[in-house]
């Protein structure tokens, strides 16, 4: 079955729906954890559900080089293979290449893209067709197109032919797509420029994907320059299928995001923060390695309802993380993660109760970051 | 209140018993899984009970470190520090001076042991009134004596005169000890010459301890040897307190422990082998990094109750192994920790159906290290 998106309420353009899955039906709009490598870092698929995830996502990059895409199709899909019910997404790869390929060096030609491995500088050849190969091996709900992450800033001539390659990119992937289970977005491109961002959405529109992801607005523009092209994308897109801003999870972000119609965001960042001990709370993020919280027996968030506020103290994360303790990453990860969800919650809220930019504002004042 | 042993059957010298705390009453012989900084390592309260663990154990040393004892005093108690309301046992610092002073040097007096800091080469001090103090504010439920850990060999001269000195330790600690909710283990030393583990035994008890641990027996001696020790130790100790085998945690010498009339055993091996990726199995231990795990898709035992066994694959675990995803070294040690303590749960049924060594000889044929 492919996914299905109801739309439940609107409140300007913030909207509120279901995503209807293979794996249960879940709500948007939704902040999606990271599991890189068929894992989010550190926590149990329980731990996932508990912080009320919708979605996870998970890197067909990584997983096509560890432990290979043949590897978890025999273990029966991704789902089997790292023991989690609830829906999985997949990106298409496309990022990783852009950011991760060895000495950032890659040869962009019309069948692909050529790059070196990060782990052992192996050349390595990713084309739509392989993206979809892997993604349909890898059996998640959701896969992405093969799409190339612009750098920013790009010249206007760059940028439209890199749109348009990876226009057709998206038509070779779909037409070369070989799994019935699974839904595959399109990904708008378009750079910073706003002609292109219409034309990319309403080509790829045109080719009737499940979804529709907006893509390369997290790498490097400033905000306001996000957000228009956020805008600049949106407005081209069906009402009937989700909106996905891809690596996209900063709170103010989010907030920008919904309100301008976004279903679904995705970001390593509240697992990255936990890792180095900065904590969402909701007067913005604070070290959990300042010597100010030695003795402070308060949990993180007086709050947050997450596993770790309602056990632990911010004296006890402090000296996790100064004994260098892996246990203190595992903890704030559920905290930074269910800060996002929950932020996700009181937005569907807000929508439902026609207060969304009221919602927006009070956390914003609170919130400086 | 302090704790209270008591003996439920026996089948030949192997005893089992219960072990009254207040903080519940727990089965022996017990493996206590080591939680060093106040953790143990990656893993939650709830987990540690899971696995079925009756006492944890803390290292004074470095608490007193990190975060130090009066950090964990005004938070209430290591209990509350960490979220954790089992039993439990602290050392008393005597194991990490001899084992992790900077270059292994250390200056031992009368008065106490000067040495310097692993972590920043700082210069310490510590004695047996210092170790009362630090256990006292930690308030665990059972605190042990400040002892020298002899090195192996040693001359009988030197053994004597520091397993003397131990005494002293013990009764001058004894003394100093202040805090009536705590329980204080005398500890036997001796090194290996059994006139000297009877001296030190029947001396040890003279000061009544409300239970009694067997010291220095981890440090390099043969297992032949160590076994000798600990037989030597055990005969002189009285039938109505605990014993406490100290360091010791391989399997085929929980087996021999436990014959000898154990009730007590920690170590870091369960968690230190599971960030290695070595497995404990009904076989053996095995590495899950392997080759010849990439698509085997069977839990690490079929026979374990665990939670990483009931949901995850040996090609699961090695992906996360080989990936570096710290969930792999989390999921290892909750399955280590279990099988030592089903171990321990298994013995005990053996010792109430009187057929212990038919058990150990069982366990041992299939078990080949």
């Amino acid at each position: 079955m492919k996914i299905k998106y109801e739309l439940i309420s609107q409140d300007k353009k913030a909207r509120r729906g279901l995503l209807h899955t293979n794996h249960g039906t879940v709500e948007t709009p939704m902040f999606m954890p990271v599991g890189t490598l068929a894992n989010v870092k550190m926590l149990t698929p329980e731990e996932i559900k508990e912080v009320g995830s919708g979605v996870i996502l998970s890197n067909t990059y990584h997983l096509w080089l560890r432990p290979d895409e043949d590897v978890v199709a025999k273990a029966g899909g991704l789902h089997k293979f790292m023991n989690y019910d609830g829906p999985i997404l997949t990106d298409s790869g496309g990022f990783q290449v852009f950011s991760l390929a060895k000495n950032k060096k890659k040869d962009i030609t019309e069948e692909g893209v050529h790059f070196k491995s990060h782990i052992d500088g192996k050349s390595l050849f990713l084309t739509p067709e392989l993206s979809m190969e892997i993604q349909n091996k890898l059996d998640s709900d959701i896969a992405m197109s093969f799409d190339e992450c612009i750098p920013y800033p790009a010249t206007y001539e760059y940028t439209k032919e890199s749109t348009e390659r990876t226009l057709r990119w998206a038509k070779r992937g779909k037409d070369s797509f070989n799994n019935p289970n699974q839904s595959l977005f399109g990904i708008v491109q378009g750079g910073a420029y706003p002609k292109l961002r219409k034309y990319s959405a309403e080509k790829t529109v045109e080719m009737d994907f499940d979804g529709y992801s907006i893509g390369g607005t997290s790498v490097g523009e400033d905000k306001k320059t996000m957000y228009e092209m956020v805008d600049n994308a949106i407005k081209y897109l069906p009402e009937d299928k989700p909106r996905y801003l891809m690596g996209v999870g900063e709170p103010e972000d989010l907030l920008e995001g919904v309100e301008r119609g976004v279903d679904m965001f995705d970001c390593v960042l509240p697992t990255r923060l936990a890792r180095h001990a900065n904590a969402f709370t909701p007067y913005g993020k604070i070290n959990l390695k300042n010597a100010k919280y030695k003795e402070d027996f308060t949990p993180i968030s007086d709050t947050c309802d997450c596993y770790t506020c309602k056990h632990y103290t911010k004296a006890y994360l402090r000296h996790l993380f100064v004994a260098k303790e892996g246990l203190g990453g595992r903890l704030l990860s559920i905290h930074n993660i269910r800060f996002l969800i929950k932020m996700t919650e009181d937005m569907r809220n807000a929508i439902s109760e026609g207060n969304f930019i009221e919602y927006k504002e009070q956390f914003l004042e609170k919130y400086k970051n």
